[in-house]
């Protein structure tokens, strides 16, 4: 049994999480053409910027500086990440479209490395949040729950574990009396198979029949479309995705990390599928090879390289 | 409904297909090392040569030297690849294992251009193979049809076309009392979405209840893996496949080109979902980044770069 969705909303993160892990820094106005080359195509949702420390992450130092600078199109949210309050106090200060979410991670080594806060802080830190939002009359949308299927610190996670974390983020979010909309699994670290992402959907699904599911995937090691179609047969329509498969790429000298899945690698496979996405495949693929060119080497996505079938149909 | 299968079947393309495309021009020892390296991992079948004009292929002049030098281990076939009877009766003449198949293309142009036939006298050469591998005892096992999902000069290839060849192959090896054991679609140029791998798979097993399916894919828009797992997902357990996903790369300068799916990205979804390869994962690993050493640029295989998983359970 299958049951495909019609259309899917995409999470663009190529500026964000893309430009976190490649050596070459663009300047400013390179990565605000890179987000409006991205918005012409028809994306909906684009992450443009982080709010993590600079010295650890040097390619955000100008954060501010890109949020101020992005021209904005209608019907485009422009979203930042941050993983503490300080960043979402700093992203609160910009023209950004604020969206509304928590973000816990399953592996507690994981949690510590990423953000310094092991999983109880983390909770205590959502409080924050929770309390922010509500200040600012901000619509609480997505919980995130990272290393969702592994961690390469902690190995394989268990489902119960993610089902755990699942559980205290909507009785948090409910406390709150900001119910979330949905939760995204993430595969931050590439373990997910497509039988993980059945069995975790499929398990979300049954006991919050109510809840919107995502999902953040990398292609680390090859099954990142695999969970891709996995999560469309179940009719999973929301993704986070990276144009030109950006966000740590085996082609540069940090052989071991793997970008997001691509976007218009999905795209592509969707619209071939009859799903719609809003996007121009054509648009898409041209604003992935500018990235290329602005990177200076090549970036792991398929289509980008090959080209649509466009051309085989007139 | 799914049903995996319990085990799959790999040809292993790499040392043919692979070398086939690629600029570089291994030594007859270098490819005799990566057959025999390949052999070592557990793969079961290895195409190691074509017999192909060297004026169109130079890097296969050298396959019958190749083809009497490789070391033999036990219970693994070393096949060849032959378009037309000259190069089946050189095949002939060598220490391969010759596999009795039929290869029909569904595309007339692509025909024309790969192997100077038209369908039609496609057809009539297969009546002399067929009359060959009587005279040489030699089992008919696999019937290809070559661009079963789209053709980059005719377009989408309709499902009928597919099916008619179906129908005239299993009829020619009838006449020649020499029923075939299955039939292989063949994405030649990577147009095959999950969604007809499941259509066409499905069309022939109705049609064909007692034939076995296999498929030769391409990832040329990023679609490789998934119809791999919507393959999977039917019970399909044979698959052509190649080491580090050679076999035409984006990265070299033949940017349009893309690789068959990757036999090491396989062996590890299969691996981690329970489907045994009878192949050892990290040793196939090796053999992909030694091949990545010969070739002195990155292959775009995943899990070869990433690494599998194995180091996270000790």
């Amino acid at each position: 049994m299958s049951d495909f969705p019609k259309a899917i909303h995409l999470h663009e993160e190529g500026p964000r999480e893309g430009i976190q892990i490649e050596k070459a820094q663009l300047t400013v106005d390179q990565k605000v053409e890179l987000i409006d080359s991205l918005a012409a195509t028809g994306l909906k949702q684009i992450d443009c910027v982080s709010f993590v420390n600079p010295k650890r992450v040097p390619s955000m130092a100008d954060a501010d500086e890109v949020a101020r600078a992005i021209p904005k199109r209608d019907g485009v949210r422009y979203t930042g990440l941050w993983l503490n309050q300080q960043g979402l106090e700093r992203a609160l200060e910009l023209p950004l479209d604020i969206m509304g979410s928590l973000r816990v991670t399953a592996s507690e080594t994981f949690s510590i490395k990423n953000t310094n806060k092991n999983i109880e802080q983390t909770f205590d830190e959502q409080r924050k949040w929770l309390e922010t939002y509500r200040a600012h009359d901000i619509e609480l949308e997505w919980g995130y729950i990272m290393t969702a299927f592994g961690c390469t610190y902690e190995g394989h996670v268990p489902i119960s574990r993610v089902m755990d974390m699942a559980a205290r983020i909507v009785e948090l979010a409910k406390e709150y009396s900001q119910p979330l909309k949905g939760i995204y699994l993430a595969d931050t670290v590439g373990f997910a198979m497509p039988r993980d992402i059945e069995e975790r959907v499929g398990a979300l699904r049954e006991r919050y029949p109510d809840l919107r599911v995502g999902l953040h995937l990398h292609d680390t090691r090859g099954t990142g479309m695999p969970n891709v179609y996995a999560a469309l047969r179940m009719g999973v329509d929301q993704f986070d995705s990276s144009t030109a498969g950006l966000g740590g790429c085996p082609f540069a000298d940090h052989k071991g990390a793997a970008g997001n899945v691509c976007t218009e690698d999905i795209v592509f496979m969707c619209e071939e599928m009859g799903i719609s996405t809003g996007v121009d495949l054509d648009a898409l693929i041209e604003t992935a090879r500018m990235a290329e060119a602005m990177f200076g080497h090549t970036l792991p996505g398929k289509v980008m390289h090959a080209g649509s079938l466009s051309r085989f149909r007139s």
